[in-house]
């Protein structure tokens, strides 16, 4: 059944592929947009991402059949305040927040017998931002990790696990440490260690860059994203990405060790083993 | 002037895309290439990456304009050895070794008066391997690095250089050890790195796979690459691959400290940097 309202609140990458990929679908008879600024709801509706686009939280997820926070995740718990008293009991809120105990425990809290609250996680950025590189495609093929507690409606649950489907995501679930844990590796330490390759490399300038193909072109594409949004995931999800981090020193120490005492056999061997977990996630895609 | 004829030792997937390369832009009246398996001579032929195959590397090279090297690099002192009586003099001798100082240095010494030898790294690699993944286009827009030293021909060197951008090649020139400094850092040391990334999310088996979006796919595209041939490239030009790691394990020790001590300032600075060098990559494009 299409949703009467569909609000999406913040007008970003993910906000305005909510936007674009819903009415694309037909998944709601209204798509309405919160944005903090004139110019980003001008701009949503200029790129089609929504029916309606204000700058008025109440007016946003008043009478709303489901809501989605699509904001950066420092300020969703505020943003969440805001429009409590504005929701009915029967509304479904998620969100797309990259780090999830935090964000759960926060927003469940704030929306207890107000609204029924499901965390999400689609994992479909991009090194790119805002509306502009925003599509109706963004969320096919990828995975949307949904978060529920013990607390969690069932029925608010199967509503949005369908939602993210309709959009083309395939739904996995896990609990919300876990969750944390499994993106620190991921999706954080992928992010860090592509900033750090480059910041390595061009330690000295970038002269090197001249000398690059392809391979540190991909191993490198997602240090274009935007370093405050990625600086706020990491340092939400502290202490699982430093694990991540000691982890993969630990792996490259062990690299650095076997080239340095030519144990070329077990090079050899840490090379294969990659390979054959690389091999089989092309498999999975 | 078109050659009259291109050899190339090898039919993997650089050698095949030379082949099919040189025959689509007609660059050589007659393409050989020898093998070391008649099966592999097959291949060739079907793929049309050769006018003729041979097993026999005095037929493949005798009368050759232009020899191009493309097997691992492990063999290539042996193959070089057992060519050499068979070239004339102003034959041009040339390679796609990923490490350049002790190949040049190698294959110079062998070559001497015999041939005149111009060390080559188109940097066009994929995690694929073999003539099936060959493609007459590998190197279009890709940088070639040539590796003069100071008794290379000039003549041999202007030639080498135009046939590399014959085939679409961007064409940069290193002394050796600068070449293996440099790649070590924008070649070998990516490739490690995907497969520490792998191993160490796969620690624990492959589960954390199904988690994973984008990001981490392009990361670790390259650690699919053939094991035995970048084994065989990382032991060659240890030294430099040794120090590249280390250079990259302390930048992760500087952001895991960031984040442990809650340097949250100094960490988003460091993800503005590498955000600002991975950008001018885009722009050099």
């Amino acid at each position: 059944m299409p949703l009467k309202k569909l609000t999406v609140l913040g007008p970003g990458l993910l906000g305005g592929s909510i936007g674009l990929a819903a009415r694309a679908r037909a998944l709601a008879e209204r798509v309405v947009l919160w944005a903090r600024r004139p110019e980003a709801c001008d701009d949503a509706m200029k790129f089609g991402a929504a029916d309606a686009a204000t700058l008025k939280i109440e007016e946003a997820v008043g009478d709303a059949d489901l809501v989605v926070l699509a904001t950066p995740i420092g300020v969703m718990g505020d943003l969440t305040a805001k429009m409590a008293p504005h929701l009915r009991p029967q509304t479904v809120v998620t969100d797309v927040g990259s780090v999830k105990y935090p964000v759960v425990t926060q927003i469940s809290h704030l929306l207890e017998g107000k609204a029924r609250f499901v965390g999400s996680h689609p994992m479909a950025g991009s090194e790119q931002a805002g509306i502009s590189a925003a599509s109706k495609d963004l969320f096919e093929g990828r995975v949307c990790i949904l978060t529920p507690v013990e607390q969690t409606d069932p029925d608010a649950l199967r509503q949005t696990a369908d939602f993210w489907k309709s959009l083309g995501a395939v739904v996995r679930t896990l609990p919300p440490l876990e969750h944390d844990e499994i993106v620190a590796q991921v999706s954080h330490l992928p992010h860090l260690v592509a900033a750090a390759l480059m910041n390595h490399i061009c330690a000295n300038g970038p002269r090197p860059l001249e000398f690059a193909g392809g391979g540190l072109r991909d191993t490198t594409r997602i240090a274009s994203g935007p370093p405050t949004m990625w600086q706020e995931i990491c340092v939400t999800n502290r202490d699982e990405v430093c694990r991540a981090l000691e982890g993969l020193i630990e792996q490259l120490e062990a690299v650095r060790r076997m080239l340095h005492n030519k144990e070329d056999a077990n090079l050899t061997a840490f090379l294969k083993r990659a390979k054959h977990f690389r091999d089989e996630m092309n498999f999975r895609k």
